[in-house]
């Protein structure tokens, strides 16, 4: 998300900045889900309640000076957390966060699965990235240790396990079923890391997908849980989009659900001796319709490990003490809105519904526009935040990419960079199936953007195809 | 700081807040560097800005109402910030940090030193942890490459250093000398690491010293800089406790000014071509009298560095997107507090000085009541946040921790723990000399509560001595 394509974006942007010319005047930033960047306004409730803990003293104001700017229940919510928690957002917290906040993410998960979450299997972290490498730090002892990831997979994963050690073992996922998910995939991904004498020890799973959008059925969630029990390999599974569903009819279902109806895990021990699974699945305060990127705020929650990998995990989170306090907040005031009654429920019920139905309106909106243009096809995204088309280059554009010395998606996206000022991700940077080019674009700008996104994509892509076809 | 003995402190609190009795009222976390866990208050101009940042609708609101809960220049400020950072604290940032932010830490450290600071060296990082983290990961390649680190040290060395799979290669400070640094004791530790088939591969020093409280001489410091320069290592300079001088007509002295002054370094130049000497300085917002802890903000500037060095840090940083855009603030708000004539001036010097004449009494109080107690002595603080006494313990003390299986310090310390419900940290967990015990204790339980501290210490040691000298 951060490499050559953004540099030069950046570049554009500072050279828009001192008064250059260029054929675009801003650079609109589709390479990264970070919605705020392109003006999505944060939760009303969620940020009166940050403020106020960030400057308690106007706790102590008069309740008619406040009233016109703080809603009752964020005022009482505030104090509830100032309540419980020793120095507030300015002292450090356990290093698996605060306590009252993982029990606010236990009964989220409670009531999200209708299996018990437990606050004691919950660490709060500056997102859900570094929980990542945190599970995958433990995971990893040596490069003979691999973990299978999908592919496309989001590059956090690959650049994890390059950091600690490790090596990946990729599984394709089926572009034509939209991004589906095949036992024939994982098991031939399992034997070709095993023939290469690595050990497999956890199997990541992103879903809703990224790149991809794709939503998993039942059944491959089944098949995915059977897979790593059968194996004793850990399941990490990547559900930071579960608010973002698009697909008619769909609603998220999470791993953990799936497999404590399968009876791979007992939701209601905590010693980890009762489950054939070990579950971790991730969340995240940066995506959803909170799209709260700069607070870093997530968590993981762990379940099926025994108590001496939880004790790893504390030891490592705290070489770094602990998450940021903001963003601790941020994660329970995600898992706990207001709820019918309060003060600030109707707001919040439209600003919620508001941002998702837009989302989803951009995301049909921007599959519609790509799958009309030549050589592009798009699986509709199902869920997440992004459309993963399939360009079908000219030859002569490969052959161009080429000799400059760069992938040929990339090589497309840098010229789309530099016709439109729009910025997205080539497929080679996610991994794809050899010969096939790709791009990632979030479905994130605004309404009022989106259509003139649209337009310049699709007179660039002509442009380009009538210069490389000719 | 996160060991059996505050697993144990937190089993108290736990049992206290449950109506059971114990020997003392409270626990009293003395083991960590966390003010305003202990009561300290946060700076008023600080938490101001952030709250208009957390909650920028407040910045639309009539100045009518908003006159009587803001300073008119936190008001200024928040809206500069919001116009300079697109999506504000809800986005992701560059990896490296917020421009805007950067350029205020540079500027703070070309004023602090006398010689340029730049944005481009700078990364902003959730507090000084991970940034170590983040250098450390780029000089460890595997378990052959040492890294020089103070004995006694704060175990954020040695913990990073065990993950990243490098080796810690220890150098003894002299505790008769304020815990002084020799040549002759770097010299050692580095001949018994390359006698060890070691590559020794950059030195780390804590000015002014965790868990030791010295300062560091200006001579000291230049012995650093040509050990490093000579032998071709980095240096890595942890220098969080830059405002926490209690030493009588003492100042901070960065290494980046004695370098430069030597020569060793070249300060305009951001090529690293010029530089003899590569130095990585640590700051963070937790310390000082910020004591903004719970926000893990913080900066490291690297001088010295080529580019590529510069690049691989930038894609260390981009796994974890970016740091918290709160501590980022945080650290902009630090480096660039109210100046004459602003509205918040005079509240924040007086804010200012009024901890740090705090901090610097109870420093003073708790060594010389350490000094008075039998078989303690004590090396005044000259610096930081941490008294760091030596304890003569009695023969039979010892047979009995090893009857516990505890190290000596340790089982006093949860002695004492048991006794009065203060926690403190064994010298055995930051490494001491051979057959000496310590335990290091913050100096900030606040001026209301550091006599009972005293006082239950003294008590405390006066029992335990006669228990076991009988």
């Amino acid at each position: 998300m951060r490499g050559e394509i953004v540099i030069k974006a950046d570049a554009h942007a500072t050279a828009l900045a001192s008064g250059e010319e260029r054929p675009f005047s801003k650079i609109i930033y589709c390479n990264i889900g970070n919605p705020q960047q392109l003006g999505q306004k944060p939760l009303s409730f969620a940020r009166q309640v940050e403020a106020l803990m960030n400057y308690p003293a106007l706790l102590e104001k008069p309740e008619a000076e406040m009233s016109g700017l703080f809603a009752s229940d964020a005022i009482a919510r505030a104090k509830s957390y100032i309540a419980a928690i020793p120095g507030g957002v300015g002292a450090y917290s356990n290093s698996q966060g605060v306590q009252v906040i993982r029990d606010e993410v236990a009964d989220f998960i409670t009531k999200r699965d209708g299996f018990k979450g437990h606050a004691s299997n919950v660490f709060l972290t500056d997102g859900a990235s570094p929980a990542v490498q945190m599970c995958l730090s433990s995971i990893i002892r040596d490069e003979k240790d691999a973990v299978m990831i999908p592919l496309p997979q989001y590059p956090l994963y690959s650049a994890a396990l390059a950091l600690f050690g490790g090596s990946p073992c990729g599984y394709y996922l089926t572009e034509s079923t939209n991004w589906g998910l095949t036992l024939d995939s994982l098991q031939k991904a399992y034997d070709a890391g095993v023939a290469e004498g690595k050990n497999v020890r956890a199997l990541v799973v992103i879903n809703p997908g990224n790149p991809t959008g794709g939503c998993l059925s039942k059944d491959e969630m089944k098949n995915i849980v059977n897979f790593c029990t059968e194996r004793g390999i850990a399941l990490m599974a990547d559900e930071v989009y579960q608010e973002n569903i698009w697909a008619e009819g769909s609603a998220f279902t999470s791993f953990k659900s799936v497999a404590a109806e399968m009876g791979a895990i007992d939701a209601e021990d905590t010693t980890g001796d009762k489950s054939a699974l070990q579950l971790a699945s991730f969340h995240s305060v940066s995506k959803g319709f909170a799209g709260e990127c700069g607070r870093r705020g997530g968590y993981v929650e762990l379940v099926g490990f025994p108590a001496d990998v939880r004790a790893q995990l504390y030891k490592f989170a705290s070489i770094s003490l602990c998450s940021n306090l903001v963003g601790q907040l941020a994660t329970g005031l995600m898992v706990n809105p207001p709820q019918e009654g309060d003060a600030s429920y109707e707001q919040y019920i439209s600003e919620r519904d508001g941002i998702l139905a837009s989302l989803k309106r951009r995301a049909a909106k921007l599959a519609e526009a790509l799958n009309s243009m030549e050589g592009v096809s798009c699986q509709p995204p199902q869920g997440a935040l992004y459309a993963f088309p399939q360009i079908t280059l000219p030859p002569a554009a490969v052959a161009a990419a080429e000799e400059a010395g760069k992938a040929a998606d990339a090589f497309y996206c840098l010229r789309l960079l530099d016709a439109t000022g729009v910025v997205v991700v080539p497929g080679s940077g996610f991994g794809q199936e050899e010969g096939t080019f790709h791009f990632r674009t979030t479905i994130l700008p605004s309404e009022e953007q989106i259509d003139a996104v649209i337009e310049g994509m699709g007179t660039f892509h002509k442009d380009f195809m009538a210069e490389f076809s000719g």
